[in-house]
C-alpha cells in the first residue's frame, strides 16, 4: 500500500518550513503527514539537533523521500529566499498587524497565485518567535476550541497540507460506483407483488382505509431508491415470504 | 491554555466511537484530537485492553474531560443504538454499494441533519470489519495521496473534527421539519423480525451463504433512512405477512 513514489510534483505546492525543530521524531511525523496529501518539500531552518536525525526515519511510516530530500537552512531568511508568499503558523492571537487567515484560506491562496509558497512552523514548544513571524506575509491559525488548544507539529502540518490537497485534482475521493435507481416498473411489480400477498391477508382492510394505506406502501418502498438488483433481492425476500412458514 | 472545561455542547455534536482500538495511547490521542474541535463525546467498542486504559491519560494532553466520560460498549451495534446517521471510516475503497463521502460532505450534513450522528473508526492495523461498515448508512474516505496512504487513527479524527469545528462557527439550526430517521435499535428490531420470518423458509440457505446475505438485506433496509412511523408500518407489514396465507 505504501511506497516511496511521492505524488506528482504541482508547481503550486507549497515549502513547508520547519522552524528549529526540536525532536527527530516530530520532523519524521510532519514528513508522514506531508506525503499523505501529496506534499514532498520539507525545509528545516537550523533543526537543534542537527541533520540527519536518525529518529526521524521510523516516525517517517515510510515518508522516507520527504526526508532524503529535506533541505537545511541556517536562517527562516535563506529557506523562504525564493518563495513569493510565505505563510506563518501561530496558534495564539499576537500583537502583529499583519492578515490573519484559516488553513482553508491559505489553500486556496496557494492554489490561485503565481509564484512559491512557504509555510513556516515552530519549534514545538514555543512557537514561531516574533522575527520569524515577521517575515511572513500572512498569518494562518488553526480556529480550535478556545478552552482547549493543544495541537502539535504534525497535526498542524497535516491540517493544511489535507487543506492544500483539497484543490488537486488528483485528490478527489473514490466516485461513486453506484447503480441507477431501478425503473419505475420494476419497481411497481414488486410493490405489486407485495400487494398481492397483503390482499389475502386483509392488510387493506377496512376498505375505506385502502388508498391511504396503499399510498403510504408506495411512498415507503420509492423512498429509498433501490437499484435493480436491490429490487431484485427483495423480490427473492417476498417470494420466499410467500411459500407456506412453520405453521403453514 | 489548557482547562478541563470542554466547549459548550452541541446537539449537532457527533459521537466518536473507536471500534476495537489496541493501544491507549491512541485512544488518549484521538481524545486530545476530539477536544481539540470540541468534541467530547467518545464511544469504545471492545477495547482490546479494557478501559480504563492507564496509557490514555498521558497520550490525551490534557483531554482528560473526554477520557472521563467514554463510554464503553460490547458492539457496535449498541454503541449507535441511539443514532440516526452513522458513518464508517474506511482507507480502502471497498466493494460496498454505499455513498462514500468526504469528511467536508458528511461535516456538512450532520450539522443540517436532524437526530444523532456517529462516525466509526477502526481498530489501527486493520480498520473496520465489513459487518461494522454494514452497519453504517455511508462511508466517508479522506482522500489521501494514492502513492503514499498512511494516516493514523488520531489523524483521521483530527481530520473529521476540524471539518465538523468549521460548521460550528455558522450555528445554522436544522431546518428540516421532516422527521428524523429511526434509530438504529428500532431498524434492527424490524430487521431482525424480518430475519425471523425468513429463517424457518430456507432464504439464509446454504449456510455458507448466510453472512453475505444477511449483509446484503441490511445494506437494503438501510439504504432509505426511514423514520419510526416508517418502520412501524414496515412491521405491520411483516406481521400481516408472518399470518397464515389463503394456502396456509
Amino acid at each position: 500500500m505504501q511506497t516511496d513514489e511521492p505524488a506528482a510534483r504541482d508547481a503550486a505546492a507549497p515549502a513547508i518550513v520547519l522552524v528549529r525543530p526540536q525532536l527527530g521524531e516530530n520532523i519524521g511525523k510532519a514528513a508522514r503527514a506531508m506525503l499523505n496529501f501529496g506534499l514532498t518539500e520539507m525545509r528545516l531552518v537550523a533543526p537543534r539537533d542537527g541533520w540527519p536525525n536518525p529518529s526521524a526515519g521510523p516516525a517517517a511510516s515510510g515518508a522516507d523521500v520527504v526526508l532524503e530530500r529535506a533541505q537545511v537552512f541556517g536562517s527562516v531568511g535563506e529557506a523562504v529566499a525564493d518563495c513569493a508568499h510565505v505563510y506563518a503558523t501561530t496558534v495564539r492571537k499576537r500583537g502583529v498587524t499583519k492578515p490573519v487567515l484559516t488553513p482553508e484560506r491559505v489553500a486556496r491562496d496557494i492554489h490561485s497565485q503565481a509564484g512559491k509558497s512557504a509555510i513556516l512552523f515552530g519549534p514545538e514548544r514555543s512557537g514561531l518567535e516574533t522575527e520569524d513571524v515577521a517575515l511572513a506575509r500572512s498569518i494562518v491559525t488553526v480556529p480550535i476550541n478556545p478552552g482547549f488548544g493543544s495541537l502539535n507539529l504534525a497535526q498542524a502540518v497535516i491540517l493544511l497540507a489535507y487543506e492544500w490537497s483539497k484543490g488537486q485534482t488528483l485528490a478527489s475521493p473514490p466516485s461513486e460506483d453506484l447503480l441507477p435507481p431501478a425503473q419505475q416498473d420494476e419497481l411497481d411489480g414488486m410493490i405489486a407483488q407485495l400487494e398481492t400477498m397483503l390482499e389475502p391477508r386483509g392488510y387493506f382492510r377496512p376498505e375505506s382505509r385502502r388508498a391511504a394505506t396503499t399510498r403510504t406502501l408506495r411512498s415507503l418502498l420509492t423512498k429509498p431508491g433501490w437499484n435493480h438488483l436491490e429490487v431484485r433481492t427483495l423480490r427473492g425476500v417476498l417470494s420466499s415470504l410467500a411459500k407456506p412458514g412453520p405453521r403453514g
